[in-house]
């Protein structure tokens, strides 16, 4: 018999794929890392097409089973272990508010992010899926506001999503930091799994 | 004791929210329509941004539950009445491309139309969200070729929501009606959820 995991993360640590590494840190669970060098556009190789016709990170392979888009991927591993306790289940109050902040990830906060990182205006209010960037950020930072996590006291993997995301766009000045962001992400980072995470990274860029 | 039924959907039927009747016709449950008409301005009142405070359809309320985010109200939908099998339950092989699919929407979808429909480019493929607009609607497109639905034999919630995606978008000249997308909309908008829910949206704006 074999021991090889049934869990593979294609993954970058640059990459949208750094949030999905360290999920699997908090989960525990064994995995397998299969780094695409995306400055050598191995995005684009067939092989990996073929899983992903997107060319995107990340792209996770369970068994014979493809997940691909971030809050997929977390929605789905977080359902699949749930003895780690990072998904509200079905039939729980915050189940709702879970599915409702993990898809505002990819469906409003990526779409002002692009926006606000090309310098252009979004669509007209009316039409926008985010509405306008003010209105995205107070809402999110209304959320955090109450804290200490998104879903209030329970900590769950869509606070791997979202410390990751702002952890990269305060960095790079698309997000303002401020309080209430600031702490949200020192509270997170400051978890084992995201040390961890950090440093499997660092050992991988080093190695490769 | 009150009859009033625990699901309401603040809806309009020309907004996101039209698919989200659908889906809760093909659910057969009991549900209240509170309209927002968004000509009047009526998502920015006071009441509805307290629910929601991007003032956005739909929005979906199930007792003290609060859901928003199209993707989000169908996945916790399907979830929440398992017996019409309109999800994948967790554990089953169709789970992650189910989640796959559901997220690619918001994503990668909409953010590619709303570009279109601005007649502007995407940013850089290296960092946008869904690459270049070919290449997501290429994606799809192989997805749905396999059918009869996105999930092939299996009909499910994503189906409710691409085919209710697609009829939009086509109709306004942002998505071309290929022969595959066509057939697709036509095999869903022929089940009689979707026919009834137009039926009842035509009432609605006419008692409006």
């Amino acid at each position: 018999m074999s021991s090889k995991p049934a869990i593979t993360l294609y993954h970058h640590p640059h990459s949208r794929s750094a949030g999905a590494r360290v999920l699997l840190e908090e989960l525990g669970v064994d995995y397998r890392i299969e780094l695409v060098n995306l400055q050598a556009g191995e995005q684009r190789r067939p092989e990996f097409l073929a899983l992903n016709p997107m060319g995107k990170l990340p792209t996770l392979v369970d068994g014979d089973v493809v997940v691909t888009e971030q809050a997929a991927v977390y929605l789905y591993l977080a359902d699949r272990f749930p003895e780690a306790g990072l998904a509200p289940a079905i039939g729980d109050a915050l189940r709702g508010p879970y599915l409702r902040w993990m898809v505002f990830y990819g469906s409003c906060f990526e779409p002002a992010v692009v926006d606000r990182s090309m310098k252009r205006e979004g669509a007209d209010p009316s039409t926008s899926p985010y509405g306008d960037y003010e209105r995205m950020l107070a809402t999110l930072e209304a959320q955090l506001a109450r804290g200490p996590w998104i879903l209030g006291e329970r900590f769950s993997a869509a606070d791997v999503l979202w410390a990751a995301a702002l952890n990269w766009t305060t960095q790079f000045g698309l997000v303002p930091k401020s309080d209430v962001i600031a702490a949200y992400i020192e509270r997170a980072t400051a978890r084992p799994a995201f040390k961890r995470a950090a440093e499997k990274d660092a050992e991988l860029l080093a190695a490769a």
